[in-house]
């Protein structure tokens, strides 16, 4: 192993160290921060960001790429981690300190008055400081493009999901924005022939929700003695492969979703756990995007678990937990877990129509980082294009473009990822059933073992070794497509 | 503001921001790390001291340091700031990294050792990694001593308690030695006079122990709202001065020494949350050093809530959370709260007996240091010790010279301050007395304001601005002394 290599290693062992500590104190900030503390906390963070960033930067660091990448002596995972370690150089040291300041400070401005304006419904309110973000986005889009050989748009995608493109991106969601509206429309003329699913009354006791989604979490390969459930207002999945932190939010008259939610941040916690252990702390060990991040939750949560053969099962461990509720019989809850409804807010979509919300946002976002949308004309275009691909039209911005967090924030190039992902998580799961006599069944009975070791095999234990596309050819035998996510919708919507 | 000592200010602000994270990441290493996130967090914590250490030991650091010494106009408080930051900047500066690296090779491995020999009570495994230890630490005192001007045992004193010197503590500690043996002796035989107090039986459900623990908390003056009460093996008193994390141990069959544990880590906690807000995460804005800090936790528990007008109160809280033991009649929970007994464990031990725990090891560590002792003739110098000072002598090491952490872990020139902590508090409290009229009526009935109104004026509020010595001196017009402490134990236990 080379010198310089070496060295490399050794840094971001350090930047993954600073990292790691990030992750927890999130969850910290999120789970168990008093409310006066967030000055301070905002100070650590402050402080561990500029440290982290700084040994990223730091001269030094691209001295040494330069010197490793002169190495001869590389194993193909050392290659790779190199290949990764220049991809983070790069994005990273491609913008002035000054810029990265200035968007910082914008975004958290920016999300404050978001909060406020989403509640008051006030687009109005939030449209200079979301101008100033746009603004600043586009350039550094621009800067860290030009230092990648990329589109502006591009180097958004790539921060996000490593070498995807927006070209491959674009015929995907045409190809969506074709398909999707009349197979909805199918959906729904289907489903109204079956009964209106009931929904189940509780009270449902928090203690007895979380014990029973520990019990799930378990089967599902969750290894409590690395990880934690907790409760936070915002449900995530954070801390590291070794310390993976999953929260939620119990309500007394709701136990269907809730659950669903934490097999979903179940699936990303498996991927996290399933990365490969000799390479923790570097950058090959990580995931291999967003994209793929969200295949491995939906894969779990829309594939194994929202599966017939699953809520068969669920239907008892329910009924085992909180007594006999009507609406535990299992038909009545593969009804409830199947219900496709056309709806304003995107978090609250069904996996038919969640795509048509993700490519609306993916259409406003390009034009918003190219200019050719103005921040001001940013409501209309988001009536018109609900009005395009979901045939309704929300009352007012809350339900419109106001719902979510991630422009504010700055989060350009990151909602593409999760219907990528629903297409991947499709794709993969048909390969996996092609492979493993017995998937569904097993999966009917709450054993997940043989999903878990193929997935480990194909796409947890690979990390970032493979670039997206080659992972995603190497696990399913071709690229990513449009047909197994469709096929998969048609199967279980309109062939019951 | 001299350019250059503005400078230092953002970068002290930096080291503070991560050493804020180290002390969230020690809480949640001891209350909610999942086992197997060891070696990542042991990363994590490494990563983030190297970083404060390089942030500090900077040549920029000592540059800035000269340039803002010749800046004339600075005011009191940035003055006492600048010198602060010296103090940590020499202190940090004088150790080659190598060295400080080796130590905490040494220490991390001694600790492990220590817990396997001090279960065995076999010295013999513990020597010579403590040997090794010690080594290290006195080469590390001679060279920070010589960078300060210090002896080498003074330089150990100094980073716990900056401007002590043995000097100083040898005559106090002599003057106790010599008096503490016979007094224990008579308050012994007093004791024995009385009947032996009954013990609370219990079960005494764990989550009344934390409501009625907290409301005490909340009584004393502790925010829940920039603080918290967890569980965890150890309690201490952690986090930082917005958002300070306590932890206690719950046991069905124990509460009243419990709850006077969460009651003394109270005492550390108001001192943190009282410092200077203006000066968060400045030098100036810290704790004074650990006696000054052991002052406070003792002036709460020992002063304040073992003061009989207390106990008498809190027999009455005991009763209406738990019902009616007959351990709770207000004169019995006095005689149990002021019980004395020679022991041969230093945490278990009564005010009474706790100084004589303490001198033997301040003696014991200064000829380590001074390598008059050899860690090989440690048990026998230790028990002669015991036999001297307390007139027992302990059937292993385990309840002999293995009992504590702190020499495994490089801890040398601490122990000393618990005892002047106790000096201190007595002498503060005996201060406070003649200062506010009717202190001790106010705290029997619950009331601890007028104690913590005194104390953030003349300890918590002067953060490092003052001197070790200036502080007591500004607090109770004198130096440090013995008698207010032999006064208040005379007064507590042969005036009853």
């Amino acid at each position: 192993m080379g010198w310089h290599y070496a060295a490399l290693e050794e840094r971001f062992r350090r930047i993954a160290g600073i990292q790691g500590a990030l992750a927890i104190l999130d969850w910290d900030t999120a789970v168990v921060m008093p409310k006066k503390a967030a000055p301070d906390r905002g100070e650590q963070l402050a402080a561990l960001r500029r440290v982290a960033h700084d040994l990223l930067t730091h001269p030094e660091t691209g001295e040494q790429l330069s010197a490793a990448e002169a190495e001869t002596d590389l194993d193909p995972w050392q290659q790779a981690n190199l290949r990764e370690m220049r991809r983070k150089y790069r994005h990273a040291h491609s913008l002035e300190p000054a810029l990265v300041e200035a968007l910082a400070r914008a975004t958290t401005r920016c999300e404050m008055t978001w909060r406020e304006a989403r509640a008051r419904a006030d687009f109005a309110l939030l449209a200079p400081e979301l101008e100033e973000v746009v603004r600043l986005t586009r350039e550094a889009a621009q800067v860290t493009g030009a230092a990648l050989g990329l589109e502006p748009y591009d180097a958004l995608l790539d921060a996000h999901q490593p070498d995807l493109r927006d070209a491959e991106v674009v015929p995907l969601f045409d190809r969506l924005a074709a398909e999707l509206p009349p197979l909805v429309e199918s959906i729904l003329a289907h489903q109204a022939k079956m009964p209106e699913p009931l929904r189940p009354q509780g009270p449902f006791p928090p203690a007895r929700q979380k014990e029973l989604g520990k019990a799930l979490m378990a089967r599902l390969g969750f290894d409590f003695d690395a990880g934690r459930l907790d409760e936070s207002t915002h449900p995530f999945c954070g801390g590291t492969p070794s310390d993976i932190r999953i929260t939620t939010r119990y309500r007394e008259d709701e136990v269907a979703s809730a659950l669903m939610g934490v097999l979903h941040e179940t699936g990303h916690a498996l991927y996290e756990a399933g990365l490969p252990k000799a390479w923790r702390g570097q950058p090959v060990g990580e995931a291999r995007g967003i994209a793929v991040h969200e295949s491995q939750s939906l894969i779990v949560e829309m594939q194994a678990c929202r599966s017939p053969a699953f809520i068969r099962f669920l239907a008892g461990e329910l009924r085992g937990t909180f007594g006999d509720d009507p609406a535990f019989a299992p038909d009545n809850l593969v009804r409830l877990y199947h219900r496709v409804e056309r709806g304003f807010i995107r978090v609250d979509a069904d996996e038919a129509t969640y795509p048509l919300h993700v490519i609306l946002r993916h259409r406003l976002e390009r034009k918003l980082i190219a200019g050719d949308l103005a921040v001001a004309d940013l409501p209309a275009a988001w009536n018109e294009g609900m009005r395009e691909l979901l045939g309704i039209v929300p009352p007012d911005d809350r339900l419109g473009c106001l719902q979510d967090i991630h422009w504010p924030v700055g989060g350009f190039g990151y909602f593409p990822c999760y219907t990528l992902g629903a297409m991947l998580a499709a794709q993969l799961f048909r390969t996996a059933e092609g492979q493993i006599p017995g998937l569904l069944a097993a999966i009917g009975r709450g054993d997940f073992a043989p999903l878990l070791h193929w997935l480990r095999e194909k796409v947890h234990g690979v990390g970032s070794k493979p670039s997206f596309a080659e992972l995603v050819r190497n696990a399913t035998g071709g690229p990513l497509a449009v047909e197994p996510f469709l096929e998969h919708l048609r199967a279980r919507y309109l062939a019951r």
